[in-house]
């Protein structure tokens, strides 16, 4: 399963899956999930599943690897008939890496058949799975889904979306499902808006998606995102919006522009790939750099890179080359290999960057092996300076919504300076976007963001046994009076 | 095995195939040739293999399907021990989509075991085959490697590189042969140097391989390209030259430059992404266009759309999304789903383009039906102007060398003037990159360069068999002076 | 998966499922768990799955399929490292045939992980998974496994002996169940013994098996069989036995005997083969045939037909000869070329049967369609007369503990009598081995066995909502009597 | 690999292949092959392969496994359409285990498109390699099929039947083809008929195979053997039989009626198993020993077993159960878990030998390690004596004609006296067949029969490369008087 795993991954925050649910009678729900999923498969290559309703029953299949590998032909999905579907990409947050964790989760309970695709990460998940497990509970899986799954059971309910309403006021943290009884689709997002979650329009019914990238690949129309705290109830009588949550502040993760989202999604009403030129051409106005030529490390960075060089006047040229041929499984060089020189993924371009002075773009900086290893090869391959320019804020502070780090002293710029990590990852100059920048490119100035990594200052009181960020109180109030949040 | 060709490619030229030799005593030969391969894989996902020679005997592996795809773990790998190894990865060009298809043909003949890999398309292969089966002889494939193998064996000479002076002799085409005997490695191109093959230097030893992007994949040095009309011959001894025809008139394949390598390869000495940037520069200024931006169809015409924009001074933009997560077999829209709106690779950004005079940048036209849909895509993404500009002249003529059209008939330019083909794409406007236009983007004046699908002056007598094409011979006559090729 | 059932099966009593258990510190315990489940492996082929535990945690690996596909190299295997293991394959019984059905089951609850493998079915399973989801409870799979782990988890019992002393006795019907915990195995047998579970001694610890065959594969010794109502704990403390509940009639499937086990694995201290030949014997005392030869159709009858040989003093020939390479997927014959001929598994052999009067002996008739496929073969190939012999009584009533044929009507011999159904397979005689000789034949006269299939007696009131065999109360009293059980 | 492999095979004669053809226009006549290779899949379990010819061209597909794993669904057979096809199982008896070497092998040459099966092995075969290597022809392959595609190539001849004539009769050894050209279907067998080739009719057409247990499966009628040095051509005219060679010492191998055939079929027109059985009363009634019961090795041995029980009156018994499921790659055993009395295929059952004096009968003895490891198990269950009856006599020569033994120093026979053997397999008592019984059990008093591996006598000279028997001419003469054959 490492072969589909972005090596750069481990340096990069991989709070990411991808939900598809689809109510259209009529329509071969199935294989258009499949291709939803496809379009969300950016946000997960971990496992993929789908399941699909028909009125009466959910048949589902899922599996480890992309969704073509779970679905290599059409026998599977041809015989998964049925007027609805949720579809599932995974990478994984918490829960190991195991094909128990794919998802949906399929569950039988007391009102029937249930199906529940989650993307997100629940503060109080183990909490709950002891209360739980105290309760008599068993649990198969390590997901959030199976969670839910308990409460809404247990809650006593008849109704399902009673049931939500009893229950999703208890978790905490980030969260976006999708959940199908054997008629009925539901979408559900946080209270504070933290992961995306959009609605759309197919000929025939009604879409949700994790992105709108989805919606583009089967044709639907987007409709609305959906609100934070609400859910909708989409089924044969159509659409029905309910709030199960007070209205909190909103604080969708800005990383979903800076790196999750794909450039030809929009969240929030903006397209990706314009914020984040929006972003280069900021960066740039933040850190002017005298160079010959801008590049930027694919493919997460080429937006930014091209609002950077138009800033600068700088020519934009391909100082890196990704390989994009993987296969299901791609034999990983030995170290040994890596010592004869051996590198898989990018190849600096030794024509276009040697002897210049070249401004790399990166979308951001966690521990920092990364950069150092990308500059690493520019030099190698004749950089006369590099200058690193990196789309985000300095990550600071461990996310307890899903970043794999469990302590901010992983974190470079929670342990140095700038001009320390200057010289720990070898640049000569090293720009980071500021926080009203970022602000600022992202154009949406009545929103509010979790920018706790930047900042340390929580939406949620972090659970008790995850370390607390570095810092004393009084620093922690200083930044965080600006957003108002918990410190 | 559709799953792995981009539809596009069927309106894309495809002469194309991989090669990489390896000489290396000491390192893990097949382990490398894996790594080289796949850096080439861009020129093939049809079929792979590796044959590695240990001094005594060959042993190969091969199989359709990508590279990771024929050698899913280190098991077959790591069995296949030597000092010198041969790869290649395989687009069908002429042979039908089949394993035995698959290279690197391994033979046994009076002098020994011999692994043959190739890149190119003999004119008159039919030929050569009907005389070979006249004289007794069977095949096997479909393969050019084949007839060659049987030439070397019938040659009478008992040294290989002797068999092979006699042989190459009567090839017409392009051609680069990689040949390994139990211990020696040979790279050949053929009198024009129609296709690519360069020459690089590991630690312990040599590598051939079609495109320097494999050298800098395995940490290898570039030496240089082997000369037209020469063969190297690489063993204990060390490299030796040798020439096997008379100098000819230098042809390299100009689509090389403009749609086949990868843009981090040099050819000729050339940074691919930087010429076609250049193409770009030029192509703006052949054909100024008032527009608010520039996108480009990924990912070939990137290097090209960023050229355009500078020079026009205009932003460039995702105008397009390519999705990249594609599996061992991806399940292909059927109609219906087509007629739902599903499109799978390409995915306009309707944020960006709606609205916008677009420049849309590709690398070339061939039956048109490619531009046509790309051009569509826009209008219904909202783009108010759609301005088409082609970073090669117009495809007037067969190419015998590869290019799976049979007949002229099917070019759009050898039926249409520009301004049909304008509104037969539903372009507002269209501009090819003249020859003389690409040429300088190129700056290699001492060369020559094949572009008898631009002007149909070959450089070989096509064979009789293949439709000439549909010009008289005074026009052939005018076009061809400049160029001084066959009539 | 249809590959691996044998079409046969359909039309056999199928209540299977193999399970193994392993506590062996220091000893490779998950691949000497995949050699025990290849020796059971005829106890279902529908899926198979290993879970060990390391005194911690616990980790599985299932899937669809034979033992030897679910763990095609030894990869996953030699990363189960542990103290313990447990092993299942799975002949899908209730619950359908799907992924998630395959056991062991691994579920985290209030004391930790535990690991449940089950060979059985619960007569009161359906209503107890009410109950369970009435209170609640969700469900994943639809196996007994399930029910199980949920009571467990509810009992409330801090000790999972304590747990199971609380729960089994809820349980109704035919269960052999392994748990694991981190470091403890616990075998259960119910306490009618329906279902058969060995214990034995290895090197290094103890094991569990459904039948002792997997005791001789990984070489074993047999230690006794589990008791009815009995469980044993096998951890670092070595064997204790406690019991759940009191001492009930004892009555394991005579279908054991009859089909269920391998000819070489001993039931309560008899060898089944013996059994068998003894069953034969009996057999032809009781119905005395006039013949020139014996055959009994592969694998199941060759052991009672060479009783029934020596008995009758005819040779024993080889009439059928059964394909056994079966690969992972097999193309079964479209009816169009079952008309053309094509007949996969049994072949008979012309020249064996050609002209002779043969007695064909099977072990049991249950919708008739088989024996009527395999007298036509046999009157095809030439057999002048054909004789049946089977070596159990006609199964004339539903089994409740696993048999997939849910009404009595489906029993030929529920509605036919014996010289109809004669004449409806087209044999010249057919015989079926009386109750009393069958008991004679395993010669176990203190023992009780469940012959419900032959005499409507059942141990257990069947459940309401499954149908009552039709037959008067006055003549189940009369047939009852004999055995003492509820009417 | 290795896992289709019985381990008892290495000690094994195993001179096998299987070979398929049918003519039958209008029927499924790939799907008729992959059944008809089915039932012959004992003769080769290492690659498997159809072609089909629809009147023009020939299309095949093949490769290493099972059948089944090569055709795992009806994709490829469905696409595979026409009226003729030829199969192909294959036990690799010279040429290496390469997917290479999989066949039919399918060739172009001057006179079309040409696929050829082959079961047998040439004595000549690296002679003839050299001479055609010397001439300037290429090898792909180490298979005989190869060398005659070359000859027929180089023969000259414009019909395919005249160029057979010329080639076959430079053909030594012991060879069974079928070939296929576009429109006709040619069985050919060699001139002693070493190699079985059987000719049947099917509703529409006629069908070769190797053994006529494939007649069997697809409701084919056998109408003949066909003839030593005799050729079938099959085409829309119907059958034509043609000799190449003048009829020579008829001379099939008798191993197919003591091991390789199946039971079900027929040779010479006797039941394999009816002559397996007289085999077994003949032995019993040469080695006549007092004993409990008699017990066979499975499966090969089952019939002789039954013959002995019969002549010596005793009890036919289950000594061993075979474990039958095997997957597509089963992970043997290491040497630590052998040692803890792990044994994976055969089980020898206590209860049934244990305390008891046991005739263990099995086929043949070729190295002696097998017999040891037997009676070694039935000793270690208890066994009170063993008794070994061998149903062919001793193996003291090399075979020519396939069996993987070079050289007959391997032989146990040829190094030991009988007693001596005996002692080395820990018997009790060991008895051989003689010649004169196996002769008499065939029955066939007419027919000569290849027994070389008895006596040393040839009937062709061994290739001079190969070792020659180690016993003197004088000897040799003595012992070949009686069957008049090469010495």
């Amino acid at each position: 399963m490492l072969s589909y795993t972005d090596p750069r991954k481990a340096d990069k925050m991989t709070e990411e899956c991808g939900v598809f649910g689809l109510y259209a009678p009529g329509s071969p729900v199935a294989r258009l999930t499949y291709y939803g999923l496809y379009a969300l498969q950016h946000r997960g290559q971990e496992s993929a599943g789908i399941a699909v309703a028909d009125g009466e029953t959910i048949t589902g299949e899922k599996g480890m690897g992309l969704v073509a590998d779970v679905f290599p032909d059409t026998g599977k999905l041809d015989q998964m008939k049925g007027d609805l579907a949720v579809g599932h990409v995974r990478y994984s947050t918490c829960g190991a890496s195991a094909p128990v964790n794919a998802q949906p989760l399929v569950v039988r309970y007391r009102n029937g058949a249930l199906a529940i695709a989650h993307n997100g990460n629940l503060i109080n998940g183990r909490l709950l799975r002891q209360q739980l497990e105290a309760e008599g509970s068993i649990f198969q899986t390590t997901t959030d889904s199976e969670i839910i799954a308990h409460l809404v059971a247990r809650s006593g309910e008849k109704e399902l979306t009673a049931a939500l309403k009893k229950t999703l006021p208890q978790l905490e943290g980030a969260y976006a499902f999708i959940l199908m009884t054997p008629d009925q689709l539901i979408g559900i997002r946080d209270p504070h808006g933290i992961r995306p979650l959009s609605l759309g329009k197919t000929a025939s019914g009604y879409v949700l998606a994790s992105e709108t990238c989805a919606f583009d690949l089967i044709g639907a129309q987007f409709l609305q995102d959906l609100k934070p705290g609400e859910m909708v109830i989409i089924d044969r009588h159509g659409l029905r919006f309910e709030r199960f949550a007070p209205p909190a502040e909103p604080a969708m993760c800005i990383f979903e522009f800076i790196y999750f989202a794909r450039p030809d999604s929009n969240l929030l009403g903006k397209n990706v790939h314009l914020v984040r030129k929006r972003m280069g051409r900021r960066l740039a106005r933040e850190h002017p750099v005298t160079a010959d030529l801008v590049t930027g490390v694919p493919d997460s960075s080429l937006s930014v890179a091209s609002g950077v060089a138009e800033e600068l006047g700088l020519p934009l040229e391909m100082g890196f080359v990704k390989n994009r041929y993987i296969g299901r499984t791609f034999i990983q060089p030995s170290p040994e290999m890596r010592a004869l020189g051996v590198q898989l993924k990018l190849n600096p371009v030794r024509q276009i960057v040697a002897g210049k002075r070249v401004v790399m773009v990166d979308d951001s900086i966690v521990r920092g092996t990364t950069s150092l290893r990308i500059v690493e090869m520019l030099r190698k391959a004749g950089a006369k300076e590099v200058h690193v320019l990196i789309s985000s804020p300095p990550v600071i502070a461990p996310c307890y919504y899903g970043l794999d780090i469990s302590s901010s002293s992983e974190l470079i710029a929670a342990r140095m300076s700038i001009p320390e990590i200057t010289r720990e990852i070898g640049a000569d100059s090293l720009g980071f976007l500021s926080e009203e920048g970022l602000l600022a490119a992202v154009d949406l100035p009545e929103e509010g963001f979790c920018r706790a990594c930047f900042n340390g200052c929580y939406l949620v009181k972090p659970p008790e046994d995850r370390e607390a960020p570095n810092w004393s109180g009084a620093q922690k109030n200083r930044r965080c009076q600006s957003v108002g949040l918990h410190l």
